[in-house]
């Protein structure tokens, strides 16, 4: 969604083009290898509405068997890098009062995680999907541990608290285990609420097809939530066989694909003779 | 410690020349590459007596400022590798209770281990040093988590014990969390008792030479082990600074290692004139 967020001016180009992956090439020498850095202005274009049709990537949509979801807000998003600096060590003649185990450490955030999901409740998730430690060695306590965290909630309020009680938690844990954390902010958007005269749109045309539909909430990032910030918004969703996402299993059957692309097409003909 | 093992007749040679290391290299082509493939029979020589000297990779000797540890016996060691299959999805949109995440259950294991050494208590470590999980992407549940487990007691029954309790959670957390844990053994040891006249040999002349001493065991494995099922065999051990081990601030000062190497000579002299 970096382009998006650079076209509404949430982000500033030049900042863009200087994102570095994380295999270590840089985005504008990369859109320039592939012949895609463009010369058009930013801005150039001020949409009258945007409408995106995407799959759920969530199970809502299949476990009640509906087939088009009228998006209404989607989940704030904070994501953070977690990195704990504890001393390697022998596993076998360390005492376990003296170890200062990093891996320890990032065990201790993945169960908080999940704790912290369940005593906030509703649709707050928590996710750590990715866990280094150095050196990595069954016989050596871990000297760094450096993981990924995913908070999200639909309400900016609750997302703050998720956000307050894991800080408070490392600061605890940081000293129990004598060991260093430090955080990196990686991404942070508030929750958006989408256009209710477009959601209502899509409803109206869903129900005119003849498909179930019901108003929803994406847990996923899209383009959508950067357009919102200039134009009305929002979305329509078809169902995910199973839920899954980000996964190769990932499947939506031909004909729901073709009834969101018919609702697309009609609420954008509405939106077009405004 | 595979060639000692091997000489003792603990493991078949050919079984240890076809072991492929984590790059891939297979031990046996290595051994020839770099001109190590040596052509003695094994066993050849039976040994008298063994003593090895060795930084003692722990913090009791530096604590209590002791300059010789005789070693009278050795930590058990017990190595497995677990391997987690869950589902990977995505973070945002799928909700907590459909989840399964082989990272959260990695890190549930990770606390169940600082537990387990808890309610064992004595000498009882417990290590998780390596995870990997898969794909290890920020916005992905895990798929799958591997990750090492290294349990060490001098009691064997304890050992077993440890080893029991991590088998039955990790049965309760499959089943819980909908995922699949496999285990491989990559390595156990029993604990090993020292002959206890050489232990004693050690501290009289460390005691005649002027060094405290005192007896102690050793939390890694050594060759020592190995030759133990062979002959007489015990160890000297000199302080790591701090305890620090396997990390490139290992320090011994000079004098112990001095002190270690005197030890060490007097006691061989001592067994050679028997």
């Amino acid at each position: 969604m970096l382009g998006s967020l650079v076209y509404v001016g949430g982000l500033d180009l030049q900042a863009a083009l200087d994102t570095v992956s994380i295999d270590g090439e840089r985005l504008g020498d990369e859109l320039a290898r592939i012949g895609y850095d463009g010369s058009a202005p930013l801005g150039l274009h001020r949409p009258h509405a945007y409408v995106e049709l995407h799959i759920e990537q969530g199970p809502v949509l299949d476990e009640e068997g509906i087939t088009i979801g009228a998006v209404e807000n989607l989940q704030g998003i904070s994501w953070q890098e977690v990195t704990i600096t504890g001393q390697s060590n022998h596993a076998g003649t360390t005492p376990m009062r003296l170890r200062r185990d990093a891996g320890y450490c990032a065990a201790a955030i993945g169960v908080f995680l999940r704790q912290l999901a369940s005593e906030l409740g509703g649709n707050q998730v928590c996710t750590m999907g990715k866990v280094d430690l150095h050196p990595n060695l069954i016989n050596v306590i871990a000297a760094r541990a450096r993981l990924s965290v995913d908070l999200r909630n639909t309400e900016e309020l609750l997302l703050q608290e998720a956000e307050r009680r894991l800080a408070s938690f490392l600061e605890e844990l940081a000293r129990a285990e004598s060991v260093t954390i430090d955080t990196r902010r990686l991404a942070r958007f508030e929750p958006v609420q989408f256009d209710d005269d477009v959601a209502r749109m899509i409803e109206s045309h869903a129900a005119r097809l003849g498909c179930s539909h019901r108003r929803m909430t994406s847990g996923a990032g899209h383009d959508a939530q950067m357009l919102a910030r200039i134009c009305p918004a929002s979305m329509v969703f078809v169902p995910s066989v199973k839920g899954i996402s980000h996964n190769p299993a990932e499947h939506t059957a031909p004909a729901d694909l073709a009834a969101g692309a018919n609702v697309l097409l009609h609420t954008l003909m509405e939106l077009a003779c405004q």
